[in-house]
């Protein structure tokens, strides 16, 4: 058996998320939405002839993209990679896309082995709304102070118990993470296709609850506009209340960019 | 009557285009695609309370985009272009968005008055597709020489007719159009949203041939592939032959960039 590493770049919009959250209330949905996992293992099996199973890093919420998920699973083939990937490509709908595949270490395990992962959420901060990054990022027209948002996040930085940005209806052993990086900044990119300035924040820590992300962008959204006084995020942050944060953003703004080994 | 101007951002894919080009074929087929301009005219209809008549700065393709597509249209409202532009917005499909409303001239008429287009053509030159640009560029995964494209692209510039190059079941009175600026180029944006290399093609003349653009950027690829011979772009346009032209290139990769007054 071959253990075989893939890098995935996906558009979310129209999936259920990575994986299946909660099997049975989505059976019950009338129009169930495919998962990415099970786009994917469907594929595999076709090309390959055998049952696949993917290991993925991690679940990603039902809209919510990626640039760079990773998976991994055991395999019989010996087909080369390169080819692999093209019938992979080939047999994938549109919207997901195989960037890679790689042989990792024998024991190689997506989600065991990470060892933090980046998140982006994208904002287009402008009074009317884009045709083209409908799906891709949150339009919010009113104007943002990125500065104080800026300076408010750095109580985000390092180890704390996030459990006032955790999804109330989610129970985990832990909601202590490690935040490492947060980057919130205007591009105006060089961007050819759509030329618009995106508020970018990224989120890079070793481990994420559920709804973390959209939670402190909702709150770092409040902040700079102003409704929260200055110093209140670290106050939030330390009451473990998820009332006192800010909204859940929606997911159509968020992107897993990377996953670190 | 008012006179107003409106700029538009629209994604082309779910579209028939502008304006329905060929209404009897059209309406055989079983399911009609909707036109960029009957979708902006019903939301005004029902927003004003009156028959609008939008005239556009010309027609644009199924599956073609735009960026900065120009229209006028005369009305008795004398609601404000503010309110108006969220109405709009409000009304219209997430993938038209109406980025302004002026009042020109009295006597402004989008078409007639246009002194020039801009029409610019993204490739997504890189090994694998990308599940986020999938409609918006043209996917080619072959090397292009990039510089020789550039070269070779300067013959195009100036007054020319550019029969070879026209769609051959169109007739137009002319195929005589000038060529004001060609611009060929590999953008490595800071692109906040997807990280690659795109060749930009952009083109700026006085009017377009049906089809203009992309048989001539299906030339260029020809030339980039090295499948023609140095100076051959030349002799394809003095040819007037549309046979020696290159492929015509998929729509998606298209968007009306500008239309200038």
């Amino acid at each position: 058996m071959r253990n075989l590493k893939i890098t995935i770049e996906y558009d979310g919009t129209r999936y259920a998320g990575w994986q299946v959250q909660n099997s049975r209330r989505i059976r019950k949905s009338p129009r169930q939405r495919p998962t990415i996992q099970a786009t994917i293992e469907k594929a595999l099996r076709k090309i390959l002839q055998e049952k696949i199973r993917l290991i993925g890093s991690g679940r990603t919420d039902a809209g919510v993209h990626a640039l760079g998920q990773v998976a991994n699973f055991a395999t019989k083939t010996k087909i080369s990679l390169y080819k692999l990937q093209w019938a992979l490509n080939g047999n994938l709908p549109d919207d997901i896309v195989i960037r890679s595949i790689e042989k990792p270490n024998p024991d190689f395990h997506s989600r065991f082995d990470a060892r933090s992962k980046v998140y982006r959420y994208a904002i287009l901060n402008r009074p009317y709304p884009s045709a083209f990054l409908r799906n891709r990022v949150y339009f919010y027209r009113h104007p943002l102070d990125v500065r104080l948002m800026q300076q408010e996040a750095r109580a985000l930085l390092g180890r704390h118990d996030f459990k006032a940005f955790q999804a109330t209806d989610k129970k985990e052993r832990s909601s202590v993470r490690t935040i490492k990086k947060i980057s919130i900044r205007n591009e105006t990119p060089t961007l050819c296709l759509v030329p618009c300035t995106l508020l970018i924040i990224d989120i890079e820590a070793d481990g994420f609850l559920y709804n973390m992300v959209r939670n402190i962008v909702g709150t770092l959204i409040e902040i700079g506009r102003g409704k929260f006084p200055r110093g209140n995020l670290k106050k939030i942050l330390a009451s473990k209340n998820r009332k006192l944060a800010g909204p859940t953003v929606p997911a159509c703004g968020l992107c897993l960019s990377e996953v670190k080994y």
